[in-house]
């Protein structure tokens, strides 16, 4: 069986399973020596406790061809991306991003000024939302990429954001708006589809330079919210995930997906496929209890929209119209889009 | 101006230079909250004191058709490399490792069991020296690329090895054993030339299965050395790079660098070529003053060679033989060997 034959949900399930049963003696040492790992693999990132309080790890890729083509992104907002999604896992655990390490995969035709601009970027957002880069690794590769590894600090053991916690008749809510990111990448080849040119630049500008939401996954932590992920692979992906790992279903109302005017004016008919399904828009998933939901109504400093409920049917996802009618999201276009960007084919 | 155009050592000094710049005002802010980065980039891991103590972050990549070809290695044996060579990063710090963060960059062709069996050979090498993997990521990519970045602790503030304190007086160090992994290498592709198979066998598990020098690498701070790295692009390479990082000069005598006599015999005539150039080795490479030097020596645990001095001379690195005499490294065999498997091109 080859990694394109199976979903990378059942590969991290495999290859973690390997590690618990082999790591089982080496955990026990960590533990006795004040060294506790209580979220492990499966998770946007690793987290852990020991003597100074909670700490987080994390990791996250671009690599050219799959994530970017220098073709179509500006050095200087590749570095910002590179943070950005890296932040963005912290913002899904509610974790303050500290400090960071980057993994430069070079070919031998990468021009070094296109580097310091992407350096620039990279300095840009850590200055804004913390993670700076302090070490890392030069490599020769066939193929361009960035790997960064990301290390922040989470407020106390149980105030985290993981995956595996929502129950059924929590809320599900979602950060600022989605879609645009998506659409604003689409817009790259297909730009005879769209009239405004203000419009393009906002939908470019949330695909090349996505906000983290490390405010917001903080807000959501001290509200009593313990559920949450970001959005990268596309809301129902995504939601699917966090569904399977917690053992519920979920039903989503297509016409509380939040969407801004920019995404709809641009793209009419397609909106709702690009909001559902496109994916890398780096705000946060989240489910929680009606009460919690009503408080966080009352919270000025986060932006959010309730999309649906937490069902018990395992794994189970639905989206459902304005009547109340499921939309059959296996076989549309935002199924398709959404493997034909993240499986490992 | 290409990376193929730079050597690494001043592609790193310009992207250090712009973090320097750029993020003055975010390291002012870190500090102020109690979290004080003193070892940044340029070293072979990022180092910062917090209240808990003296932290350590380092990334290590092996990428293939650069560091290892699928043909000639078992995927067991990757797994430990690649822990391996972050272990060795930490080593070099003379730290102790405590977790990691694995980023597969997969293509669609890797088999499934292959990385079940790499994970088994991580579980194996992290039971033996630490550093468990935890968490991390999967990505599509051209290329196959295992990127880890590792966790772990310093004994003290100025209880660790950097590569910028070796002084002119001090004597230079090297663990272990060198040039038996680029012999290993070697061998893959040119078996008439080697007559012994246990040799090979030794010489071929040093290059897939090193060991690297944690308890050395811990030892040597707690004897006072507070100078080194390791050895993964070859001797008389890295000792450049030290002397660099330094702004001194070193005198190595070829005669005292340590080769086993599994490669001498397979290599009677090429092994020196293969300890000061191959690379890979993996062994700590350090320097300390002579009344250092002479307390390590009744030291039963660590196994080391003197091989030389440092001297004044700004980065000027010398390899004498055993009457005096200078052997030209600068167009030698193994400034080749070294060029074609580390420079950027």
């Amino acid at each position: 069986m080859l990694v394109s034959d199976i979903s990378e949900f059942d590969l991290i399930d495999k290859l973690s399973c390997v590690l618990g049963l082999e790591n089982e003696r080496r955990e026990r040492d960590l533990r006795a020596s004040g060294f506790d790992v209580f979220v492990g693999i499966g998770d946007d990132g690793a987290v852990w406790e020991d003597i100074s309080g909670v700490k987080v790890l994390t990791t996250d890729t671009l690599v050219e061809g799959v994530h970017f083509t220098l073709n179509h992104s500006d050095w200087h907002d590749l570095g910002w991306k590179t943070l950005a999604v890296n932040l963005s896992d912290l913002a899904a655990m509610g974790a303050i991003p500290l400090c960071s390490v980057v993994t430069l995969g070079l070919t031998a035709d990468i021009p070094v000024n296109g580097l310091l601009d992407m350096y620039k970027g990279m300095a840009e957002i850590s200055n804004q939302y913390g993670g700076a880069v302090i070490g890392g690794d030069i490599v020769k590769s066939g193929v361009f990429f960035v790997t960064v590894a990301m290390y922040g600090r989470a407020l106390k053991r149980h105030k985290i954001l993981t995956r595996g916690s929502a129950k059924p008749g929590d809320k599900i809510g979602v950060t600022g708006h989605i879609g645009c990111s998506s659409a604003g990448f689409h817009s790259l080849t297909e730009i005879s589809e769209v009239n405004y040119t203000d419009d393009i630049q906002h939908l470019r500008t949330a695909h090349f330079r996505p906000k983290p939401r490390i405010n917001e996954g903080m807000l959501l932590v001290r509200h009593g919210v313990r559920t949450g992920m970001d959005i990268s692979d596309g809301l129902i992906g995504d939601l699917m995930k966090l569904c399977q790992s917690s053992g519920v279903g979920a039903v989503v109302r297509s016409m509380d997906v939040p969407a801004d005017q920019y995404l709809k004016r641009s793209y009419p008919k397609k909106w709702l496929d690009f909001a559902l399904s496109g994916g890398e828009d780096y705000e946060l998933l989240f489910t929680a209890r009606p009460d919690i939901v009503q408080k966080l109504a009352g919270e000025n400093d986060i932006d959010f929209s309730i999309i649906g409920d937490i069902t018990s049917g395992i794994s189970k996802v639905r989206v459902i119209d304005e009547c109340g009618r499921d939309i059959d999201i296996s076989k549309s276009g935002w199924d398709h889009l959404a493997s034909d960007k993240n499986s490992i084919k």
